[in-house]
């Protein structure tokens, strides 16, 4: 998927709402701008629940919402939680949400409207600090965050692959060798790699807190579960840089870094399972030694 | 239907086909002009056969194709005359068009390739004598004919009910109070308004040359063929202004102006049935007379 595949596909996805179309592509194509991404049909959580935002600038933190704030998927239906989990789903706290009315407004209304947007959102990126220009290429290649010396949380990183998320951390996997849900970290010897995914799935009952700080992971095969949270209870010094299995807003396969977890001791028991902690936003990358 | 409305469903039918979709938006969000009309998966006559183009721009007689010219509908499949035969299907003869390929471009070929076609839209607009701002709200309002004094070929006139096309004639018609094909000429009684369907239908096999100037009607059934025809004939002064009943791109039916035809007195035949030429490209319009 070239970067022209990506935005045609993003701007493709409103096929049955056209007014709603028709503002998130006046909007893309008056700012004329390809060092800012967009993501259309973001889900969000909120305090009222999980709303789905129609054009989602994640450099800026903006969203902007056409006609009401939606609170129903794109079939129409009211989003649950449950039935969105495997999406990937950000937490919109402290984000700026833009709404644009069409239902009875003219078009020169609505086109008056989105210039103001449009100007909202230069004057938003010109008031950003350290922004980073949308680099398509370099946005999911671990060469890019090699260069970088870390992946932070702010950055919204995400891999198409889990080798080219473990290989951000000095190893050297193929892209299809890495098959299982954790990975050595060759350099700093007291944290793993893990991928899990963070909603019910199998025999496993995971999850990440609204405001992405607690991961909970309980196995729901008693046999299994106690004999894991004892063995994870044994390395109370072993952290995890978690990238999450999320499916993107194309229906792609991602793994979301979602931070640095630690075992809370005291919270993990046979019952809660397993409680994790976040204890950074930020990891260090390591290149492969090859020596 | 509303301006707003209208634009939506222009710009939302290239669903499927998210390049297409991508240029025509950007096309009609950069150039940013209401003064011109446009509309998307226009059906056009060509030498070599009937095409679909992306975008047709009709005060410029500008039409832009993305990748291949289309000879396809929008289903994909050939397009065939026969199955088009309600269409609104215009002669582009002399008409310019632009092709936009997104083949095998990049996002910035692309952007490059539309700028460029946006700037010769507005050069063609600028260089087009007489241009006459798209008015949407008068476009289909049989005063706006009134207040010109008279309907011409060249303008792309369509009215969306026979009673609107029969009031610029002097007639005073409720809106749905025309229901016949033919309505008299109050002022030029020498004229009748014809409104046929310039393909088969029921028992007719009519159909409209080409080029537009000639029109020919059979009755299949052969009981009713000759009486018509002769009846025909025994009037060969009265002309006949023509307003071919057409579903519109976004599939409405309209009522096009193709001109004032005139019996073909030579060629009329039971063979051939009834032929009409084309007379005039203009007719004068009337105001009702309340008196």
């Amino acid at each position: 998927m070239n970067q022209l595949e990506y935005i045609t596909r993003q701007l493709s996805r409103a096929e049955r709402k056209r007014f709603e179309h028709y503002v998130v592509t006046r909007i893309w194509h008056q700012l004329d701008d390809l060092a800012l991404k967009f993501v259309t049909q973001q889900y969000v959580k909120r305090p009222q629940g999980i709303a789905l935002t129609d054009m989602y600038f994640p450099q800026l933190k903006l969203h902007i919402e056409v006609d009401e704030g939606q609170h129903f998927d794109r079939n129409g239906n009211r989003i649950q939680q449950d039935n969105m989990r495997e999406m990937d789903i950000i937490n919109a706290t402290g984000h700026r949400v833009e709404r644009v009315i069409t239902a009875d407004k003219s078009l020169k209304d609505v086109n008056s409207r989105i210039k103001e947007v449009v100007g909202i959102i230069k004057g938003t990126k010109a008031h950003t600090d350290d922004f980073r220009p949308w680099d398509y290429a370099a946005e999911y290649n671990p060469e890019t965050y090699l260069n970088r010396g870390y992946i932070d949380l702010k950055e919204d990183v995400a891999f198409r692959i889990k080798a080219d998320a473990a290989n951000c951390f000095g190893n050297n996997y193929h892209p299809n060798a890495l098959q299982a849900g954790v990975a050595k970290h060759p350099f700093e010897t007291n944290k793993i790699l893990w991928f899990p995914k963070l909603y019910r799935n199998d025999r496993w009952n995971n999850s990440i807190s609204d405001d992405g700080t607690v991961i909970t992971e309980m196995c729901e095969d008693e046999a299994r579960n106690v004999p894991h949270i004892e063995a994870t209870l044994q390395k109370p010094n072993l952290t995890r840089i978690v990238f999450a299995r999320v499916k993107s807003s194309l229906g792609d396969i991602m793994y979301r870094f979602v931070g640095e977890f630690a075992v809370d001791t005291e919270q993990t028991n046979n019952n809660h399972g397993v409680v994790y902690r976040r204890i950074s936003e930020r990891v260090n990358t390591y290149r492969h030694d090859s020596n």
